[in-house]
């Protein structure tokens, strides 16, 4: 299955692409999308939601990933959060993908198997377990990457899925004990 | 000039259109947007985007008016104020409106001439302009009406406007001393 994951803000949007078939991670296109800061607001939430709606027809992923939790006090911070996290959500569900939110402490968890993992941390299982070199990525992106990793492997094991047992019955038909 | 005011939530949005014409005001109509609570936060958010953009299909507003401030303390709400703020915002600008941003204590000042009014003095203000009977609608109703209201009183004064001469000029040729 080909994912998308989403670091979402209204200054950058991190996005990263991967396919996970047979237990195998293969990395497919990664970026950020910088908006202008000098805009108004509506026109930059434009600029999100455009952005990961041509993603989404270019790559076609069938499912969705998305940071979901915000650990900080400001709450301006926290509603501009929201009007990215909004608008990447909704471009996903106008194309009828299958929608994860994780927190930064399950993106850890399940990445590095451990939730107070570092950014540094994250960064280095990203990019071995996608075989790439992420040296010159910022964290946005390799974020983006690694909630898509999240869900891909969060999705694809029965015990921390969330209780989604029709599609995973339908994607792994040998483990069916008859 | 046709106004759409939005009052967002993610559980219930208000919405109200009307018309403002030589100083005269003109009800449209209004209600509320009420999201399927159960539902993911993606499909409600798409709930939302969807009905505002049906409405501006069907009335055609050139403008827009949406509340933007947020007095809560609470993160989390403000991220969800964020999400319904944000999608509502985001059809205004798909459909090219001109978007005003007002606070609550704006909103107030405008309608009532008072920023520290009661929820109860902009219902009645709002009635009165709109020659409306309110007595059936909830807050958020009204609360979107005013803001439209809000909107015309602010777009079409050059003392309060934010800047738009060439605008308020080309609704106000009369106006011009040569």
């Amino acid at each position: 299955m080909v994912i998308l994951g989403i670091d979402p803000g209204t200054v950058v949007t991190g996005f990263g692409i991967i396919s996970f078939k047979d237990n195998t991670f293969d990395y497919i296109d990664s970026g950020v999308i910088k908006t202008t800061v000098s805009a108004p607001m509506p026109e930059r939430l434009n600029e999100i939601y455009t952005t990961i709606d041509n993603i989404i027809s270019r790559y076609k992923p069938e499912e969705f990933a998305i940071e979901t939790a915000f650990y900080g006090k400001n709450v301006q911070s926290a509603m501009k959060l929201g009007f990215a996290r909004g608008v990447s959500m909704l471009a996903a569900e106008r194309k009828n993908l299958e929608i994860g939110e994780y927190s930064p402490r399950e993106v850890k968890k399940a990445v590095v198997g451990k939730g107070s993992a570092s950014k540094e941390q994250v960064t280095y299982m990203v990019a071995t377990l996608l075989n790439l070199d992420t040296e010159d990525m910022k964290f946005d992106e390799t974020d983006a990457l690694a909630v898509a990793c999240c869900h891909a492997l969060k999705y694809n094991s029965p015990v921390a899925s969330k209780g989604n047992w029709k599609s995973f019955i339908a994607n792994n038909p040998d483990r069916i004990i008859e």
